[in-house]
């Protein structure tokens, strides 16, 4: 897995997504920070960078290419796909938001609706392979996804020399893990954020052993200082401060790695936050 | 009056705000836009760039300023006001979103309450003035705020090689004065957004004189190509797909811009649209 040649492979074909900055969102955090902007990614979110690389990867021959996703990864791999010629199949669950569905469907995919459940997606999935003999995609925890993510470090810290620190949500581990590869010989610290809630990650990183699959991969145990963890408070709190201040729009999930870059040791003076995306439904904010 | 002046004695005391483009926006619009953020500008707006170069061109000896303003210029010039070392009041009238005061205190303007009519605004400002001595700014039709504004044409510019349009908010003539005399001698077009309702400057470009106090500057009767006018159906729908697909907040008179970026003439291909500021009240959004 080298993050390095993903970005050399990525370059051209995705955004090199700008690093903005906010007076007061340095005060509020009491450091300076250097805003990774994935949420003006293509697809609106850092996706499309494992996406990317893992479509880029495949090996000669494939013309069709199929996932299960309902969201960013969904978007992300259409557009890939059409961007390298390639049919590609979604498989949605029905209640999927009709927006994301729209968006997908933007991008060429067709999709197949299943249950929303794990067995509905798994057995659809795997119906659909069957039929169609398309090239079964992962989400998050290929190497080829994980060093695509791991792209919008070597971005960041070429961006912004002098870092001392990074910190991104943990999600299903692809983005940190890939971060973490990028960051490994560089001295630059890497951290990862994560909801109270949600912290497989935290509990894994403390027994120093994988608690659940999907999970961070072992590259997390070794190569993430710490798994910060924050309240929903503290996200809604981050979320509207960068709209209202940033004028960024972002996701829940980005504002989880603004929220925990607060809540960084004191020694973390300059530190790169990945804003990993923007899809957010206006009609449901929590504000 | 020079745009070109004032773009060398703002550098480095303002943001020089980024370029950021979305590809979902250039399909609506029919044509490549080049979104000039100063939503991320200093206190949310354009604003900062007049203030700061009417603070920079006082005479020696002034130090205490003071203006009238319920809203972003009143944050602007008590930035501008205190980097410069001066003492700033603002005369504020009192049903003002408490949220505006807050930020004008915030950047250490003294504020000074008067009844929300234009005759209270008038008789507290005299007032103060005749009690402290302070030095009067005016807010958008004086030459030190329009050539400050005009920067932003100037950084647009130097950003963006090959533009054959620019389309900015009219408001109150300040910021289009600016930009059309940034442009005049370059060959590119200068289109202004104003809303249908307040289309003083629409009637006044049409007619070929000042139809009403406050208006925009001869200079835009001169050199601003069209007027394009939006309805508030245009203006909410350029609103929501800015925040949706480009993920940037802007308030309603910079979707203004955009929205009237959608209907230039066909021949407008390559677009600069000025996002004039993102201070908006996120508990009372149009959708």
């Amino acid at each position: 897995m080298d993050p390095y040649a993903a970005a050399e492979r990525l370059d051209g074909r995705i955004h090199r997504t700008p690093i903005l900055g906010c007076t007061a969102l340095d005060r509020w955090a009491g450091r300076s920070l250097a805003l990774k902007c994935e949420n003006l990614q293509k697809t609106g979110s850092f996706k499309i960078r494992g996406a990317t690389n893992a479509v880029l990867r495949l090996p000669p021959g494939v013309q069709h290419v199929i996932a299960a996703s309902s969201g960013n990864f969904g978007q992300a791999l259409a557009l890939a796909a059409r961007e390298a010629g390639l049919r590609c199949t979604v498989v949605v669950p029905r209640d999927a938001p009709a927006v994301k569905m729209a968006a997908m469907r933007g991008y060429g995919a067709e999709l197949v609706l299943c249950e929303p459940t794990l067995e509905g997606r798994r057995s659809t999935l795997k119906e659909q392979v069957a039929a169609t003999g398309a090239q079964e995609m992962p989400s998050f925890d290929h190497p080829h996804v994980i060093e695509g993510q791991g792209s919008v470090a070597v971005e960041l810290l070429q961006q912004v020399p002098g870092l001392d620190s990074v910190i991104a949500p943990i999600g299903g581990g692809g983005l940190i893990g890939g971060i973490a590869l990028a960051c490994r010989d560089t001295g630059v610290r890497v951290f990862a954020g994560e909801p109270f809630g949600a912290d497989e990650a935290w509990r894994s990183k403390k027994a120093g052993v994988r608690i659940q699959e999907p999970n961070p991969e072992t590259v997390v145990r070794d190569h993430v200082e710490a798994v910060v963890r924050v309240t929903d408070e503290e996200i809604v709190e981050a979320m509207k401060l960068c709209w209202e201040r940033a004028k960024l729009v972002i996701e829940p999930s980005a504002a989880v790695a603004l929220a925990a870059a607060k809540k960084l040791p004191a020694d973390c003076h300059d530190v790169g936050v990945v804003l990993s995306g923007g899809n957010v439904d206006l009609g449901a904010l929590p504000f």
